[in-house]
């Protein structure tokens, strides 16, 4: 019963935990933003170090064509099965900067939480299972399984193209019976959840612009097109007066579920009331026939991220622009096929905008939805582990969210990824003021702890748990 | 002949009268930027100081609730018409500053060109003038006719608040036989043009906004309004696919023009081609029945002039964003109320506003169309004017642009205001790389002249000429 003595060890060191996971939220690992790439090499060199120092071993740092990768692992327990543990240490953006209450890469803990970008998302849930490993090897010097740790520093970028294209390039090295990512939320406090779908995501940004440079619009106001109206009748044309998505053929591969399973669903995920609570809105908005929890996980959605065009600043300034430019978010849902989709957008954005202007259309990033079997033995030990760290039973949830790994672990690897959230819904992930719920850091170590020890007792694969070094690109 | 010798002496000071214009500019006089208040103020003390020293008298400095007016006479001609010159010493924001192929502040002869932001809109046009006074004045000694001059910094924020009020209260003061404004331009180079019909302006801002702060797109993508979207939805619906304004009422009150007038009209103004040159466009859009010159002076138009929300950062980020916002500017032509087009455009707005967000509409400025007899005999001294300074006859032309000026004194002084302007339409006004032909600001100097000696033989009002104090406010 080794857990034991690592679940004793994880009680008593839970404020270093803290001071620990304060130090990893202080560097500001902004994968977006060009200024800040030297602090995403500070940080996967802290984060290396921090697994050695814990008693993983091959600690090293992958080159990608970008941010690297941090791998290490533990792979002493032959004929144990092999965990795959995945996070990533990059950041969204803190902007707008004076919506924070707290400096956000000053880390605050402010009654039970832990306020700055990244506690919750995912600096904290990453750090849950690293506590959990450092409890069993600083106490039994041994881990219950095979592990081994992948952490990226692309996830904010969307589509995390250096991981998958690490993935496919180790794919026998990096096999594993399942895989753990926590980046994820809960129901809320005191209700855990198990990810078991979550939503594909591809991101464009559009930008509409005209041969001429910003003009005066007494001068031409009327009969020159303008970018900014141009861009606004594409942006209204993609919904109907219904909320739903206009582009045809974009429903056409969208899986319609069981009564069953929708019965299921609204028996255990938040009611309407719930998320229109979390949003902080009075208002739903959105495709008619399916409750707000349907909407956000069984049906796509496209979002506007932002707009920009034309003169901001105070005031005003009479002007015709050049150019306008928009960030858009599709999210997809089983069975719509990225590339399908991302050809039937260009395809109907071409279609609508207006034939004088030039139009551009850049794919960000591309991820595919995901979808785990809620009775793959690995998910019936998260449940387990669960009901140990915090003393309840989880749901099984669906996301609306897309963490791009859990689908590359399951296309290339065919491991069934477990998505063990921690975060709260109201942790305001991606928003000013981000936070992480201290009491779900405690009980997710704790929760890990019990997971390896349950997902240790499980049959393995023949090949998952050799040893091997992992090939470096 | 005293305007021989004022010529004589405008010929030999031209390197001179360039390089106090170039002083002038050096001014970073933006209006619409706090940060550049204490610089308008600089720059009115500037210009009061070089009215004196050209010879006015009674320069002073009168404080508005933002930027000061400059005044400044000289009536000593008793029985000789008076004449209220006018300019705008405020310029509009350099911004983007990496279009500009020299800094904008820091003005540059280049080849027969002067480049600077104000060069030509509108401390050029305006400096013409006053070099012609000086011209007279340090000649002879005296004026041919009484002059007033009114110089506002408030012009590029729109609507001249300052300087309606200023005049609205100093009425009889102010009165004139005739209003001089150079703020327009010229159909081309060596082909003058008098302004006879301007539009009015409306200026507006309107914002859409979530009662949430950013939320992440992927957990409430799809469930709530986005104000992205709504916005897109509010612009697009403002035109039809005809290019036509769908404000219900818009068009009511627009002028249909004579045959007469519209064929006068196809002799003298600008051809599409040469509109869509100026433009630097290939391709025309717009209202259907109407040469572009028609749509951009005898017919109103609404105009995007700039639009942000959500993040517009490097990369993305998936937020659905708490609040949009867009500028718009309404160009209104005679018989349009600007009230009642503002009532129209804000009622129109509130109706199609999605109920669940907030609408926030700020009318930032409004201005009227003016039109001026074309035969009144302050124009027909104006066109001997050209003819003699550009030694070519002028035509009448309609602008498409908005000198507020231009309308409060026709509505408070019951003045005819002649439109002589000097700036070319390739200047690029309000856009990078803004110029001023310096032909045409030698050739203005002496139209200016012969102007001011071919007024004076005409006959004055009462009470016009007779010397007073402005009232100071």
């Amino acid at each position: 019963m080794t857990q034991i003595h690592a679940l004793a060890y994880a009680r008593k060191n839970r404020d270093r935990f803290v001071a620990e996971l304060k130090e990893f939220i202080r560097f500001p690992s902004v994968s977006n933003e060009p200024q800040r790439w030297p602090d995403l090499a500070n940080c996967a060199h802290w984060l290396a170090t921090h697994l050695r120092g814990i008693g993983l071993e091959g600690a090293r740092i992958v080159a990608t064509k970008r941010h690297p990768i941090v791998y290490a692992s533990w792979q002493h327990a032959p004929g144990r099965p092999t965990l795959l543990i995945y996070g990533h240490y990059d950041v969204q953006p803190a902007e707008p900067l004076a919506a924070w209450q707290t400096p956000p890469f000053h880390p605050v803990v402010i009654g039970e939480d832990l306020y700055g970008r990244g506690a919750s998302d995912d600096k904290g849930q990453l750090f849950t299972h690293l506590k959990a490993l450092e409890s069993y090897l600083k106490t039994s010097g041994k881990l219950p399984l095979n592990v081994k740790c992948i952490f990226e520093g692309e996830e904010e970028m969307g589509g995390s193209p250096g991981l998958e294209r690490f993935v496919r390039q180790n794919r026998s090295r990096l096999r594993a019976d399942a895989a753990l990512v926590s980046d994820t939320r809960m129901l809320g406090p005191g209700r855990p959840a198990l990810g078991y779908s979550q939503r594909g995501n591809l991101r464009f940004e559009i930008e509409v612009g005209a041969s001429h440079h910003d003009l005066h619009s007494g001068n031409f106001g009327g009969v020159i097109h303008n970018p900014v109206q141009a861009l606004s009748e594409i942006l209204a044309d993609l919904h109907d007066r219904e909320g739903r998505v206009t582009i045809p053929g974009f429903y056409d591969q969208v899986r319609e579920w069981s009564t069953q399973e929708r019965e299921y669903m609204a028996n255990v995920g938040p009611k309407d009331a719930d998320i229109l609570h979390q949003a902080g809105v009075s208002k739903e908005w959105g495709e008619t026939g399916y409750s707000l929890y349907e909407r956000i996980t069984i049906r796509p959605a496209l979002t506007f991220n932002g707009i920009t065009g034309g003169y901001q600043g105070p005031g005003i300034k009479t002007i015709i622009p050049a150019r306008a430019s928009a960030k858009i978010s599709i999210r997809i849902v089983p069975d719509q096929d990225a590339r399908e989709i991302e050809r039937l957008f260009r395809e109907h954005v071409a279609r609508v905008a207006p034939p004088n202007l030039a139009l551009r259309v850049r794919t960000v990033a591309l991820s595919y939805p995901a979808l785990i079997n809620r009775n793959h033995p690995a998910m019936r030990a998260a449940a387990f582990a669960y009901g140990r760290g915090f003393r309840a039973r989880p749901v099984f949830l669906r996301s609306g969210g897309s963490v791009p790994a859990a689908s590359i672990f399951q296309r290339h690897l065919g491991a069934p990824t477990v998505l063990m959230g921690f975060a709260l819904p109201d942790d305001h992930a991606h928003a000013p003021n981000e936070r992480f719920h201290l009491p779900n850091f405690f009980q997710g170590i704790e929760t890990s702890i019990w997971y390896m020890a349950g997902l240790a007792r499980l049959r393995t694969t023949s090949s998952a748990h050799k040893p091997q070094e992992v090939w470096l690109r």
